[in-house]
């Protein structure tokens, strides 16, 4: 049996969307357990996860054997481990490294981004993204960051993707193309053009597709719109 | 040349002390170049530190052309990279799985640990940290979770280190042992025990004489003191 990748809500789920759409995107074999978002204590949520996962977060990694692996970051370094031909990071050694520096600049940064504007992926939230935009300088200082390395990784690509071809450095940038547009955050067209190539590569269209057809309104991922009568 | 290692001041930054102790505690040459942290913008630890690295942030390995290398994380994997037999992560695969979701977990987690506890290793801040424990219930929360994981890690480990001999677990876990001593909160006896064998730890120890040699009050990471007459 393939390992299993245990995932929240498509709609919501940033840090699942990463591993997902890269393992999809690569062909890297797995079966998807989605775990519906339910923040109380003591949920069905978190009583599905912890037969999982002691660190009470989605996603995790699962073998065969209960063998457990967290956290996005984790999950990416095992995968390339146990899938060394399918290419999750740039085979060059520095292009490795820059990829994992733009990588984990995501993981612990832009957390007025991340805070702010909540990915959802089925949302129109232009109208609160251009109001935040004005009322928050700090989401328009990580915006013009993300904006600055995106366009410098473009500039060295020999492809379409940040490091030539779609790799785990894509998968991380993956939700924030789902917020940047959701909210109709500004940036340069040349990042424009590389946010909707990657809304378009395979495993993330694949996610969009499934997020689209979720319907399910969680109230606590939900700052901006109230829920449907 | 070595390459370099640019961080900020040893008695509070907390992420240059990561890699700094890991690569000094398993023997890999490099050069420091430390700035002083100065976080008004256009200050010299930024003009200083652009010159190294766009994303204006220490710590920031440097090699000998100028190739930058930021964020704790990628910083640790190009260490591993170049340097495959210094132990950097644990030989056995699953161990370094789980090596790295408790290194990532400490990436992008411990927020209530980190905002309302900076890092200070001269400081004597217990009765604050006992005030804050009862006050911020996110803390405790912080500071169980940090308990389970590494009481988790030394169950299983053959050796005094996380996983075994000394390795990027360590290091990643080396500034929340400094917290906890400054701070004065509470861990169980086994995890209070290896947070005494980490301070003596060979790159550990050296940082924490360094600290404590600054004698530099930078009043931006002291919300708790004033600064000396």
């Amino acid at each position: 049996m393939p390992m299993k990748l245990v995932i929240g809500n498509k709609n919501y789920s940033s840090w699942s969307m990463r591993p997902w759409v890269l393992a999809k995107g690569l062909g890297i074999p797995f079966e998807e357990v989605k775990l519906r978002f339910d923040f109380n204590a003591g949920s069905p949520f978190y009583q599905a996860l912890a037969k999982h996962t002691p660190a009470g977060k989605v996603p995790v990694l699962v073998e065969d054997d209960g063998f457990a692996v967290w956290d996005t970051l984790a999950i990416t370094e095992y995968l390339a481990e146990r899938h060394p031909e399918a290419g999750v990071w740039p085979a060059d050694a520095r292009q490795r490294a820059r990829a994992r520096s733009l990588c984990a600049e995501m993981h612990s940064g832009f957390g007025q981004l991340r805070s702010l504007c909540p990915m959802n992926i089925e949302a129109a939230l232009q109208a609160k993204g251009a109001e935040l935009l004005a009322s928050e300088p700090g989401l328009g200082k990580d915006l013009a960051r993300i904006s600055e390395l995106l366009q410098g990784a473009l500039a060295a690509s020999r492809g379409p993707f940040l490091f030539g071809t779609f790799c785990a450095a894509d998968a991380f940038y993956a939700p924030v193309a789902m917020r940047i547009r959701s909210y109709g955050l500004p940036v340069p067209p040349v990042v424009g053009a590389y946010l909707d190539r990657l809304a378009s590569a395979p495993g993330v269209r694949e996610w969009i597709t499934d997020a689209l057809a979720e319907h399910d309104f969680i109230a606590d991922d939900e700052p901006y719109r109230t829920a449907p009568a």
